[in-house]
């Protein structure tokens, strides 16, 4: 249950059309729905921080995540997992022929993405191909939590001018979230070219000394641009959860 | 020069004021001064990316410090420096009587904060005691950048009844940043307790196993409460001016 | 051969029902047995630490764990085996049609828990549900050592109240073993709550920086909530070891 | 305010001789104490988790930690501060004349050790010289905590026949904490020998690869003894609170 | 070719039954013999160091071991891989079936041990029964070189009187290996029991902060007993080439 | 005496004016020349491998330091010291009142550059004001091996329009040395812009997780520009060696 | 489209052989090419660069690796690819018939190799046959890029008699790439013994301490022989480019 | 007391020139003699290990050292002392005028060098000026151990003629201490021309990515040259004594 949603049960009962009994039901529904052996669904996530629960894939069975699917669609209309690898992505397009698998995210939405607060937009910008999945990941999560968002990719710093030709376009976003792997140059480029808070997405994109994205991480930390700000390596959802709360203070209420 | 002095310009141009070759002259200032060997101010960088020259300390003698700062007040009518230790801050006291040295957050500013855009509140919130030269790094950043700031200091999580009586004055805020040391819990806690923006510190505090803040960067990093984003290790100017950045977002144009 | 059977045989001694000779034979029997080639029972390993030997599955064949639990289960009644993933349990669900093998935990018990000393409870409070297999091999250990164990799941910090929730049921235990990955604050956040012996469990839940529980395990170390002690990473038998030995101690002689 | 002294208040407001009103001011004076600049006194720190606050000389100056140990002594008899090192405590002398100042263990203590729970025997190991400042600082701290303490020390593995001749005494006590530094194999040897909880303390002796602690540290952890939990390296102070909370237990109602 | 083959040859010319061109030729054979794509055999290697090329299996395809094997046993008589794993030998047994095979320590030997300059005793000291594989390389290797090898198993510090039993036996040799994983607590235990040179082999055993025998290989560097030297992580061979070389020294010329 | 010294010497015995006797001594002349207790000057190094021993101060005290300047000055004609801190060049001025001390770069010249193999022109480039001291030392070690500089500093990423305003510089070189700290972005940028041999310079400019330049060093081996090769933090003068190597390749004989 | 290709288009414009509307088309023809889903050929970059794109085969199907292929190829005459493992290679020689597969380099190449500038002599040498594959890609990729190659193979330091019977070939080359893993001390020897640019690859052969190259590594960035320069572990492309963009410049305009 | 000294007290007896109770009395001495707070001599060590104490001075002050130099001196005639620096050898220097102090090896030694075992040569071959203090080291303590050293210095592989020169001085040897920083390639070097037990220390010469010697560490671990065995890094001393337990073997009984 979301703020909205709240309003919504408590309007209803200022109108009359539901007793208070009713809605202390409906309110007082259990906020934690077991849903499948260890997988607890926590409905009053959104409530208390504004963020719905989003399904992690990667640590659950196929089984696992189609429940926590079909909880959270039943609750709030719509559910979406996220690391769901091509062979749990399989099992899941036969178990849930209504959901929408996203092969490049490694994504499953099923049903509608509930009614969220309002958002401005949000610019995702990848140095490589190689960072598409987690390029798309922040994406989608943005989109599911009711953000616009701008996709700018493949403007890696060694071909600056590609970047320097899509600066306008980022520039119409309010929040830009910037992933890069190896050398991680792209947020401190474009840290000097826009005036908009940034986050920062270190991939594991490379070999050798790239050390699974710790080297990535690393020059985002010490960018000499001020005012970036970093998440864990490959965290798209965690970006996109920071950008999303910007995103909604960035429109006025 | 910062945009509302450019604009300024500009409105004297238009209403007949100034002429357009002085208005030309004012603009095209050279946007770099040297000001000591080796040290350069920049000063059309406000203009590009929102936010004005910071004087860094640690890696200047007192006179560049204070040629830096007397640069700054005179084309902008104020400077910061930060990380200027007690050694270097005695010097500068007897070269700047004027300036206001701040022992705690070992900055110094000389003029008075410049007129910049409207920002929202800013919370900073500091597990211990040991964290305060950082967190007041970041508050007297966050105020010279134009943001009103709340201190709410010494609410580590080991007493985390400190913490819980304080939320709500937390949420007060629109922007948190959240100082910690050693196992840097604070924000993973806080994370749970507030639907705004968070942007986490990791403080060098701490011995042994702590490695000089590398522990508590990545319990923040990896931290189960999401849309948490990161700065480097006791970087309170970057978390300062990455707040502002989207305080600046949360008041209506 | 444990305390308890010592003292039974001394006592047949004393009693005249068993002669000095046979009782010498019983007590020297070989204390090490060779089980299968390369594995070695240290039948004596419980009078000198009060612990008999666990089977550490990881390092072993089904052959060899079925021949080493049946040696235990001779000599003592029962035995117990950890770390036996789901192909070796498969394995040995053929080899050992009596023995209960538990997939959570990953454990294999035949025979019945011998006699222990009595012991006071022990809560074993997990952060999260990934964290249950080695929540669960704590608790099985426990459990088999003769320690009552209270379970208390999925109360991580990022949801504190859910935590707070559950303080008054954690306190009823005199020792409390504590497992969290990723950041791992539910330690630091418990031993300002409790005034138990508080045993830290780093696991390896996470992914980046998180390093497969390298962070956890530090963050754990540098807790600002002073007197808790830690063990390796994912290492749920020395946690309950650790937390029997202290929990006997509560007991009255 | 411990334990006692709040149930010494309430046997004076049951036997008449102190008015309930008076009894609230006393038992709500406010917790937090300032007692100097940036220096808080956690007085109901006892009553929530049964250790005393302790002053961190490391990270405080001379007249903090005289106002920390004198708000101490005035409100609960005696103060204890660590980690003071040579040049602090010589002003420290010269501040409070009535100190007693330990050079070995690091400690100041001013006023009485206030009456604190019984607590059973506790074995301070060390493994050489080198370790004794640690060493020192546990077994004060656990003194002034309340336990009686038993020294044994340079029993070094590399000479294994004197920690032999010491294993009676070292089984005398109920807790065992064991420090050593460089390869620390103590632990594991004294984990094979004694069936008492066993807390280890790798120290930051040593010089090349031993890295300030960090390899007796690991190697600590991942000791073949089960059963040991570890602390911080050079964590005297967490240690002896991990032991007392134990050595409490120990001890019959 | 090897030093007693050489001294032959030259003995030959001497006593008149071998013409020098002849023997010039057996000499000068090349002394790189390339036996399969990129698998060259340096037959004179032990001409220059003492010790003859050993095949490493772990980067080889089971034909190019064969056929390092066969040219080995067709020059000098007999030739030894090591790390050679089970799917390997597999293929090996049907391709060579003279050769004898090794499980424990992943040897295959083809052909007879050459005659070796005599060597002195070595003790192969191992920890726990999972260091037996990198204990009988070390063994295997030593053998093959031409010593006599001693073998003391499962003497672990965590049971030190099982140690103790078996000084006497291990102060038979003349040169010492001891292995051990995790904590590697046994080369310290050990120096300071016998006078002999003791070379230490950290093994891979162990999980979590073990970190792949990185802490053991920094406990045996750092070790409290002086006169210990290391090799590499699992290098049998490496410890028993270096034993066989101090051992032929042991034995009077 | 490097390659044209001997070329002369040779050419004066061909010509009759110089007896071979005295040219084999002059050749002959011991190459390594003890200057100073424990330092030694290799005058054959050049001849060897093109260039001259330079004189690493660091680890020199002043008087080592000027005994060496005068012996490559008294055999070549003048030599060069780096890394001589203020404190030993202090102690150099008195000493060698004819040497020329440079403080940013931190060296030491006396008498003169000695005639040198014809290079082509190095571009050095630094990203920011703190790298100024390698950037130097790089320039004046290319200089005195004979190559034109070119110098363009403070063209860091986050202000990547400065760079672009100096690419075409940057090409009238024939080789680039780049140097950067902190995130070290600048040689990728660089890299995808000119189409010269380009070697990146780590420095230790930075702080926390910098961790003294090693984030800068493992940035600019993952670099996505390809070609770029890297060379130890801080190292000024193996940037210039490199690069004068290449240099001289450029320039027809 | 490379330079020669440039100036023929513009030399056919001169000539009036082409009009310049279809000269601009040819030249203005989108530079960027996608040829399969996330696969993007950037065409230009050799003209500004000077090396044209490699397909990156680890990060891309077998698919994505014959489409990329086939557009160089159809572009400008031949393409090559990297990091092709055996079971791409096997798909792709049923995909792509004409292509020549090398399986020791792991490279693929389609069509035939565009004409070139002319470069020097490059040597390629390894110091283990386990290098051979890092060797040969670096080797494969020198010459697709124009420029001749010498290999020097199996020549590690641990007999440097080898080395040095093959300085003299070596000697003969303008530019060396030298390549080693374990102790990598093949580039130290060889930098006192050549004066030509020396460029090292460490390679991740090794084990146990080796860390994946990351010694390996270290110990050319710390080589005592000045002018060595480095590129990321197994990067034989790298190495290649860096040595072909020095060896164009060691051969007269 | 040593062997030859206690074999001689029995001789005595035999003799009948000391009473069983004198000679009982002689040997039982206290084994461990208290010198100083803090510093205890162990008179029995070289009975159990061959190897007398000797003195840590790094560890103590100039009061401690005097006080157990001039214990060994009383009872075994001399003791030395390692790690001195310059500031406590200059307060032994009045405090000890018949003490031998050598700067460069760091050392102090009191009286006479006690008669040892025979021991064959040592060889110690350091890679640089910067090692002589290690180098030294093993020196100095290998001579007070018995042994006759062999030095050579200043042949670093960077010059691999200067090694290649003094081989057959090396081969004299009968034991060899290498000794390297930065790269560490000598023991590869070495370890492939000479057939001699070879003891590698790593010291911690160098800067940036050397890492206080654990690349050079790492380097000696890794070496492609089997049979070389490693001490911890600047550990002279351990190499000395090893060395010296190496070379009393190769002497006949």
């Amino acid at each position: 249950m979301n703020r909205p949603q709240l309003v919504a049960v408590l309007a209803q009962v200022r109108a009359g059309t539901l007793s208070p009994e009713d809605a202390a039901r409906r309110i007082g529904d259990l906020p934690f729905a077991e849903v499948a052996a260890g997988t607890v669904i926590d409905h009053h996530r959104e409530l208390r921080t504004g963020i719905p629960e989003l399904v992690y894939g990667a640590s659950k069975t196929p089984d696992q995540i189609a429940a926590a699917l079909q909880e959270l669609a039943r609750v709030s209309g719509g559910g979406l997992a996220t690391r769901v690898d091509d062979t749990k992505a399989a099992v899941l397009r036969a178990q849930l022929p209504a959901a929408r698998i996203d092969a490049t995210s490694r994504t499953v939405m099923l049903g509608e993405r509930p009614a969220r607060p309002a958002a401005a937009k949000i610019a995702v910008v990848a140095a490589g191909t190689s960072d598409l999945p987690v390029a798309e990941e922040a994406a989608v999560v943005a989109e599911f939590l009711g953000a616009p968002v701008l996709r700018v990719y493949d403007v890696g710093v060694a071909g600056v001018h590609r970047l320097l030709a899509r600066v306008e376009d980022i520039r119409s976003a309010d929040v830009v979230i910037a992933l890069a792997g190896m050398e991680a140059a792209l947020p401190s480029v474009l840290g000097g070219l826009v005036d908009r808070p940034l986050i920062a997405v270190p991939t594991s994109v490379g070999y050798g000394v790239a050390i699974d994205g710790l080297i990535a991480l690393g020059a985002m930390l010490t960018s000499c641009a001020p005012g970036i700000t970093v998440v864990n390596i490959d965290n798209g959802v965690g970006a996109a959860v920071a950008a999303v709360r910007i995103a909604r203070m960035a429109v006025p209420a």
